[in-house]
């Protein structure tokens, strides 16, 4: 795979010993400058220890460094668990020689067990000895939990004829819901802009894409996405225009990272593309594709590539908003299965069937009442979804 | 298995070529006299004819009889779907000698698939013939459909020393979700009441049994709650407390029906009490319950009996009401788990491991804020529920 690099950072993954066989569990971003930093963080108020501390670390507008470790999501610890998440900053603090309250921490894993923080402690002298402008794989593997492969997105961009790079690095395949910043996230971006502008930008790209996926409609209490500018390209952004601009480019990378998340979701075969249309509103829209996109019956439908447009409309009647029961359409790409909520017939059944047997494809409802729309990247509930999360602690 | 009777009523089931293999598809319940009427309907947006036709039938408060299939939920069928929902009411009025504004009308199974109607014109004359006091197992046998048993339950109450019984026949096993009259279920009482006092007696006993049970979160369109009262055991209640005595019984037996519903669940090898207390009120409380129990990764950690209680807590924690996040405890059955929502430790999980072993038990989440409280009874999320319904159709 090539390595992608972002100027002033570095990157490094190792294997600390929280998980077995020796997979790499613990990773660290550093920037060579202070960066500009940003960050969206879990709706749920079961928070873990690192979100805590990293949403009040934020508000200074800098931080130099992320530690993150992987199985042991160091929530619901008590202030024990406070205190380990503060202990994970500072020794990485200590061998970066930055100031302390410039390193965030972002755990994922079990809820609910100590974090063993002399086994981290023991591994950051490596961690920090293995730091590489190449070490963004290194990094992405060390933050996987059920994830089956690393995900990362590089994007390059300009400004005034001054390149930069967009790096972003994410994981998270179970406990995934469209109402938040979605698993762990860590973008690092080599041009400089203002917090307020870096906020902004990034929570729009955030809402247009990784608060657009579902995977089992479960919210973590660990979800954090951050990003960190650094300058160090030599690009500025001064005005709206090229903001604008900034965050179309992570919108797209963000949008790569999240069809990454979906396609690998636990047990997933199916990346499928929710879209409503003709909704009275785009919120209508949003709670219909929601409900579409979250239902078992909808899942366990898309995994058996069964054509059984009944279970959708069906969700779509529950989803709790006014919609008009007998002007339904429903396509699977551009195949009409169901016109005014009477289904077309075998003929169409018979091509809905054969989309159906894609690994990607969209379902369009056309509620047909007004101009609001939505989509949310979903897939189906497969065997293996239950045999993975049956056995996850196992 | 002992026939259970309820004077005056008769049932019959019979094979109408629906379903396949000769197995029972069409079911009918008779009333020799004019019985009072009270019914509850799905709140899904999508309602399927016979739904529709119902909602107006018992706004008379007197019927007849109700004929009910399986195997095609004549739901999205557009205007034939209403013409063939009037013929199956009109052609048992027919052969029954009544009128056909007293016959009600049921469907369950494949959604926006056109009815066989001559199928069920054929089968009637056959289904009135083998109409009996002794014909509500074939009944409860014609309308299932994923279910594997049949679901009777009956109940007998005095009043002024005069016997009566109730008798009541559900099916449904997946596309269950606890808000709204669930699935079929279909209660003959030989006792007389007022139609206001029956409907509200209903209304109650369903909204505390048939209401607070979850399998997978999806409302059908078709789900229906029918009563008929026919007074013929010669009791009759007049006063408000033989009303409530009434619904008392009333509601055991919708209860005892609501736990086969769930123990037959699609899948289903866990039968799982979710109760919430300490919460801000009953309705915050409900609330709690339902997300919980509609966790995906909460069932499937419950099929695989691993005492994951951090899933439960971040369910918690997502489902939308006020809480503290760091004042909840936890019980598997009298087991503590979670204390101040930090774990218990290595000990109190032994323990739990066993319950979870059970095939029923009880899962407590106390909220320690004030006296609101609810509880839903669940189910497991299994490898067998996403068989079943990645196959439904096939």
């Amino acid at each position: 795979m090539t390595a992608f690099r972002c100027k002033g950072f570095m990157a490094a993954g190792v294997h600390s010993g929280l998980k077995a066989d020796g997979v790499k569990d613990l990773g660290l971003i550093f920037s060579k400058t202070p960066a500009t930093v940003a960050g969206v963080f879990t709706q749920n108020q079961i928070k873990a220890a690192p979100v805590l501390i990293d949403q009040k670390r934020i508000q200074s507008g800098v931080a130099r460094a992320i530690i993150a470790n992987s199985g042991n999501a160091n929530c619901c610890n008590g202030e024990q668990g406070y205190r380990h998440a503060l202990e994970m900053a500072q020794v990485a603090a200590q061998h970066l020689k930055v100031a302390e309250e410039d390193v965030l921490v972002s755990s994922t894993g079990v809820i609910g067990e100590p974090l063993p923080i002399q086994k981290i402690r023991s591994a950051v002298p490596d961690l920090n000895r293995t730091l590489h402008s190449e070490g963004f794989d290194a990094f992405a593997r060390a933050i996987m939990t059920t994830d089956t492969v690393p995900k990362i997105e590089h994007r390059r961009g300009a400004i005034n004829g001054q390149a930069y790079n967009v790096l972003g690095v994410a994981k998270g395949s179970g406990m995934i819901a469209p109402n938040m910043a979605t698993m762990l996230c860590f973008i690092c971006a080599d041009l400089a802009m203002s917090q307020p502008l870096l906020q902004s930008a990034l929570e729009s790209a955030v809402d247009a894409t990784l608060n657009r996926i579902c995977i089992d409609g479960d919210t973590s209490t660990n979800d954090t996405t951050l990003i960190l500018a650094n300058g160090c390209s030599g690009a500025f952004i001064a005005t709206p225009e090229q903001a604008d601009e900034f965050q179309q480019l992570l919108q797209d990378l963000l949008s790569g990272l999240a069809i990454k998340l979906v396609k690998d979701g636990e047990g997933v075969t199916k990346c499928v593309d929710v879209r409503v249309i003709g909704a009275t509103s785009h919120a209508d829209a949003r709670k219909i594709a929601h409900t579409v996109a979250n239902s078992p019956l909808v899942k366990t439908a898309l995994f058996g590539m069964d054509a059984n447009w009944g279970r959708i409309i069906a969700a779509v009647g529950r989803a709790g908003v006014p919609i008009d029961p007998d002007g339904i359409d429903i396509y699977f790409n551009d195949v009409q299965m169901t016109k005014k909520s009477i289904g077309c017939g075998p003929e169409a059944e018979g091509k809905v069937t054969r989309v159906l047997h894609k690994p990607e494809f969209a379902i369009t409802i056309d509620l047909n009442m007004a101009d609001g729309k939505a989509s949310i990247l979903t897939c189906d509930f497969s065997l293996d979804y239950v045999k993975i999360n049956a056995d996850y602690r196992s």
